[in-house]
This record gives C-alpha cells, structure tokens and sequence, in this order.
C-alpha cells in the first residue's frame, strides 16, 4: 500500500448540492465580446463522509442563469458517488468516472458534453478534494507522488487511443520520474508564472485599462491578457494604449472569446498582429477544429490558443492532432475533472504543446494551479512558455484562496484541491433565497 | 403578405413543461451496444395561445434518467418565448432562434450542445408546430410553400459560412423553384422510402430477429437495420441470419452506437465487409471528425453514416468539409430544431451529400417525415439513396401517428408537426406520479 491509498474506512455519506451566484455583472467584471453580462456562479457540492470534519467539495463554473440546471444534472448523477467508500472509487479511478459518463440512460444527454459533463467534474474533482485530505497532501502533491501506473489507472483512453495509448502514456511518466524531487524544490521556492486578465475586460473604460495595466506594472506581472472582439476600432485603441502602457518586452495575449467566424478571425488578426500579441485566443467556435487549423496556418507566428470550451478530450486530441492550436488551456470543470484532465496533460505532453490553463470564474484559479504544478513536476517538465491565467476577482471567499507573488502563483500547502468555500459565502450568495439575492430578487 | 405569415393577434400565453417517460426497457427495445436498457422518454413542452384550442408542442427526447434536467433546461429558456405575438417570432425566426442558443448567461452551459440545445429544439420545434396549425398546413407543406428568402432568412449562419453562405443558400433554392409543385405531386401519390431497425436490436434473440425480418419482408420492407459492436462473434452471426433472410438484394445497414475506437472500427469493419452493409452507422464518437475521414477512407465502399448525436450544425459542416461521413443523419431535436436543421439540409445539398434522417425514439419518425419531405421538394429535389428511419414504438401515443404503406412513409396532412400526444398518455407515463410509474417506483 503506497502513501496515495484512501483509507478503507472513509465513507462518502451524504451529498449536498447548492446554487451560488455573485452579482459580478454589476460591475462589468468578467465582460467580453460574448459574455456582455455574466453572474459569476456554481453549482456546488459537497460529499460529506462518516469521518468527523471530512468531506470533499467540487464545482460547476456557470455565468448565471442556468446554474440550476447543473444543480439538477448534479442530483442525477449522485447515485454513482453515495454510499460508496472511497477506497472503492479510487482503487479504479478510471471505472469511476466512466461511471458517471457513460451511464447507460444519462450519457444521451451529450455524450461527454454540456451540462451533465459540468456536473461530472464537480463530482469526480470534489471526490479528488476528498480523497486528497484524507492523504493530507496538497492535490498537486499527491498526484505528483502517485506512480506512472496509478496515473494511467486514472484515466479513461476511449476514443484517444488513436493518439495515445496507455502504454505510451506509461513511458512518457516513467521517463519524467527522474528529476521530479528536484522540480518540485524548484516550484515550492519560485512558484509558478501566471499572467493576468484583470486590466482588459470589455466593459472597462480605456482610464480603467490604462490605470489597471500601471497598477498591475507595480504589483510585479509580466504578461497581460485583454479582451477583443466587439469592434476593430476598439480593439486597435484599446491594444494601442496597453502596449504603450506596458511596453515592447511584456507579453499581450488577446481573447475573442468566440466571436468571430473563419474568414472573419484571420482578417481581424491581420490587422491586430501590429500589436504583437502572444496569441489570439477562441476566434471562433470551440467545435469547429478544422476552423482552427485554418485560422492557425493564417495567423502564424501569433499563436492560437483554446481550450476553456473545449468539452472533452476528443476534442483536445483532434486540435493537437491537426497542428491547430499552439496553447493548450485546460480548464479544471469544463471536462470530466482531474481524470480527463490528466488525459489532456499526456496529450498535450504528447504532441509538445504547452499547458496554460483557463482560469478565473468562481475557484478555477484555485483549481488549475494544481494540474499545471503536477503537469510541470511529472508530465511536461518544464514552465518555458506556460503561464496560469489570474482573474483578482472572489477568492476571498475561500477558505484555501490562491497567493500570488510578483506574478507567480505560490504552490498550496493545505490538504485538497482549494475549492472549498467559507461557510458565511455559502449562506450569503446562495441562489434565491441567500440575504444577497433577496434583496436583488424581491 | 405571403400566406406563410403568422396571425398578428396570436400570443403565446402559457408554457407547460412534463417529464413523460416509458418503460421501454422491460422488453428490450432499443437496446444497442452503447445504450443497453433505454427508457424512451421526453421533456415535453406544451406552448398554449390566446386563441381557443391553438398550441403548439414540442419534445427532446432522451432514454430516461436525466430527463428531468430537460425539464430544468425547458424552464430556464421559457422566458424567451413567453408573452411573445407568434408574428414577432416568425418575422425573424433566425433572431428568435439565436435569441435562445446565445443567450448571454446561458450559452455557457454549451455552447449550442447538451441538455440546453435539446430544450432549445423542443421549443423552436413547439413555435414550429404552432405557427404551422395557424396556417392550417402540415410543416412539410409549410416549408414547401416558403419563398426561397423566407427559408434563408430563418437560418443562423454564424460559424458556417466559410462553407455556405446566405447568398449561396438562395441560390440552391431558387435553382430548385422549377419543379416543386410536380414533386409535391410525386410525394402525394408514393409517400417518401424507408428502413426499418425494428429487426435488429441487440436485445432481441436470433429467433425473434429472423421472425422480425419474415414479418418485415410481408410488410413490404426492403431495407434492414441491425445493430452491431457489443462482440464480432455475435454480429457475424446476427448479419449471416439477416442477411440470409432478407436475400442479396436488399439493402442491410449497420449501427455501432459509437462503440468503437477507430482502430477498432476499420478493424471489425474489414470482417463485417463480407454481409454487404449499405453503411455503417455511429463507428466512433460523434465528437471525432479526424476520426470519422479516416474510417471513412479505410471503409470504402461502404458508406459512413453520423447525425443523430452531432451536436450542431458546426459539426455537421465539418464532417462535410471532410469527406467524413457520405450520409447524413440529422435528428429532429439534437440540433436546435428545424431551423437549425434547415442549416444542415441546406450544407448536405452544397456537398451532395444524401440526407437519411435517424429517428424512432418517441416522436422521432412523426417530425423527420417533415424534413425530409420538405427536402424532397425544395432542397436536395432526390429520393435516391434517401430512406428515413422506422421503428415501429410508440407511435399510438401521438394524435398524427405516422403512416407506413409497403415501407414508404405517407405526407401527413393534418396542419401542424405532428408532435403532439394524446392528452391520456401524457396522464398515464408522467413521471414519476402517473399511473404507469407510480406502481414501478413505489
């Protein structure tokens, strides 16, 4: 028995699901060229156990209205989860999440997509968060020390096989387990590199911008991340003032957020390219995969990133199998939690493209920065060129928030996966009847 | 004022949604080698008017847990159509459609996939059904008497363009103006080919599955369905047996159910070769276009068939550009209902391919027949190599039931889509408190 085994013991009990909201659209927090409005929200579970004080909890990211139907997708699912013992689940983690996706009746509902996929990863992660307590390591650390083999025992390969196999996935960890003491002394004392997308929402004024890119200088960030897509004579003033504002040397990334088509992406990318950006991200369709491959053969050497829409590893392989994005962004409960993500790091790793994970919402940042702090000690080895989104907004309400220094994310020490929320945020934001939405609502 | 247009005084006043489910499962129809033990089920959603005795009704099917979440969805979206005049729907029936599939807060439960696209369907279909019994036609009929202007103008071509765009949509529907009475004509008098799946679901023993075929055979059919992929061993068997009673001349086509890797695919396919399949139906995921172009390379002369879990029409224009798929199989409530299936009938006609809609399911057969009919008459103008599916459940729940002569589906001619049911089965299967249910689950 290794150090990663759950305790025969711990019993998942109960299962309780709720519907927080914040009124983020109030302030234009979050706003982009397709998301003009969004509530930042999630439908929140919790798995409570026959140990006192442990329990697991994962999250569904939504913008608002909706949320409640994640919290539906998440009671049909429950069954997989309660009244199990965790030892069972993570004995065969790659059982347990086909599970949840392949359910014989639910998975017509997508398959792997939409909705139920939502609920699946706040599942699978919060049974991670759990399992990780009850370990007492940090997520990031407990993958780090589980064995190539229990790493591919996670991961379910249907459909992927094509690209990567088991055995070769087995290969490429057993070949990174030499120097992964020295990498994870490297990550503890420096951190990880991280940009921010707090100076460039769409609804901010051009004085916001400018006084946020100054402010953002100071607090030590390198890279920066605005948002385009509503007018090219916006975009041009607003790309202008940022480089100005922080000069030749500091990346610009710019994201899109899907609003364009094909043709339309790689005519508005001719005319942004003066600004020099790191790379356009979603110009289009998060589907449309040969899209992408047309828009990254045009764009070159600006880079094409995606993934925060990306529903599933499927899609992930076909973009990295036809050379269409540059920039893999992982995002910790758009796909099947931790497990399908591990597939996506492998592929990734696979195909030698860098992971730069999708990040703010309501506790993405808190979430990803484990999968990118075990992707560099254990699968792809290196930071060169990987960067974890920052978005400043909610993680007050955190009992594990992030910390960030000079720009990097400090690696977490707290036993779990970060997402658990403080008791009084949960009272507060819950969705009608909580003091905030009551008073907004009624 | 073309006779197509909407009554002005007709406004949508209520809006009914109902979890009806029936359980199919206890004798095994439907089952396949994804889906072993399918409750046929819908959200059902009920749009009533100002005017007495004029609603319109829609339905996203599913196959049973999870049912509710479209419920959810069904409710989350209303808004959009609630205390609507039909005219301002119909007027610009692309902007009512976008309305709901790029709502600004829902959207990111997808986008345009999942639980939310399928309630999407089922309430652009019910406004479908609805505007169709206010003009006194069947939708087909509709359709078909819709100016060329008046069809493009009820299409979202965000995201398909690079393919087809508004201008060459026109025109393929102006092409197609000559001839559309004398079809209307043909249709009339010989109805539209079908296939039958009711010989061939896994469930079913060999005996049943050669008296199937005898009985099909009397019936007048000449095209089979079987599926296959639970084990080779097994399907050779089955195929032999079918393919012995059916003879050599009829067509005999094979459904994975997306069980397969593409490995495995080309592999079980190179054995299956030797039954003769008309296609092969679902090898893969519905999400792998790359892997779809190579199975359908590797497969050759058979056809590949996909649609029915293709999620929009971004995917449909995809496995087009591709080559990946030589038959396509669109669904009445997968995509965002008619309009969106316009979209796809329309790319299926630029890259010639034949449209062979999938159905069954509950309600399945009674919408396709309109699309495909409409198809017939104003945008492929063929009925070669086009055949839409039938199986024979359920069909006495509807007050339209289709009409089958010697495999041949017969023009409906009651105004409307036939979508709706009759008011004592939706008392009967409502879960879980109907009679039907209330004795299985308590």
């Amino acid at each position: 028995m290794s150090n990663t085994n759950s305790s025969e013991s711990v019993r998942i009990t109960g299962f309780k699901v709720q519907d927080i909201r914040f009124p983020t659209s109030e302030a234009q927090h979050g706003s982009d060229a397709m998301n003009s409005s969004p509530d930042y929200s999630c439908a929140y579970v919790t798995l409570e156990t026959n140990q006192p004080g442990l329990r697991g909890t994962g999250l569904a990211f939504t913008i608002g209205r909706g949320n409640e139907i994640c919290c539906a997708a998440l009671h049909a699912i429950a069954h997989h989860v309660t009244n199990r013992t965790l030892a069972s689940i993570t004995d065969d983690f790659a059982a347990f999440s086909r599970s949840i996706t392949a359910d014989d009746q639910i998975r017509w509902l997508g398959p792997e997509k939409g909705v139920v996929h939502l609920a699946a990863a706040a599942i699978i992660n919060a049974v991670w968060d759990l399992h990780a307590k009850d370990c007492g390591m940090p997520l990031w650390r407990l993958l780090a020390s589980m064995s190539p083999d229990e790493i591919v025992n996670c991961i379910d390969f249907s459909y992927i096989t094509d690209a990567l196999t088991p055995e070769e996935a087995l290969h490429m960890l057993q070949t990174m387990e030499p120097g992964k003491k020295e990498r994870e002394q490297i990550l503890v004392e420096n951190g990880f590199p991280a940009y921010t997308t707090s100076v460039g929402w769409l609804g901010y004024t051009d004085e916001q911008v400018v006084q946020l890119c100054e402010d953002a200088i100071s607090a030590g960030w390198n890279h920066m991340k605005m948002k385009v897509g509503r007018s090219l004579e916006d975009d041009m003033r607003r790309a202008a003032l940022i480089r100005e504002s922080i000069g030749s040397d500091r990346l610009l990334m710019m994201d899109a957020n899907q609003i364009w088509g094909i043709d339309e992406a790689i005519e508005q990318m001719s005319h942004l390219a003066a600004f020099n950006p790191f790379w356009i991200e979603e110009p289009t369709s998060p589907d449309d995969i040969l899209g992408y491959g047309r828009i990254a053969d045009a764009v070159r050497p600006i880079r094409v990133a995606a993934g925060e829409h990306c529903h599933n590893r499927i899609i992930f392989k076909q973009l990295m199998q036809l050379g269409a994005i540059d920039i893999c962004q992982i995002d910790a409960c758009r796909v099947a939690g931790v497990n399908e993500n591990l597939a996506i790091l492998l592929l990734a790793r696979k195909f030698d493209i860098p992971v730069c994970p999708h990040a703010g919402g309501v506790g993405l940042c808190e979430q990803v920065q484990h999968l990118s702090m075990f992707d560099f000690i254990a699968v792809g080895g290196s930071m060169e060129n990987r960067m974890i989104e920052y978005v400043e907004h909610l993680h007050e309400h955190f009992i594990d928030p992030v910390r960030i220094e000079r720009g990097r994310y400090i690696a977490p020490s707290m036993p779990g996966f970060s997402i658990e929320m403080k008791a009084e945020t949960l009272l507060a934001y819950e969705f009608p009847g909580g003091p905030v939405w009551h008073r907004r609502v009624s």
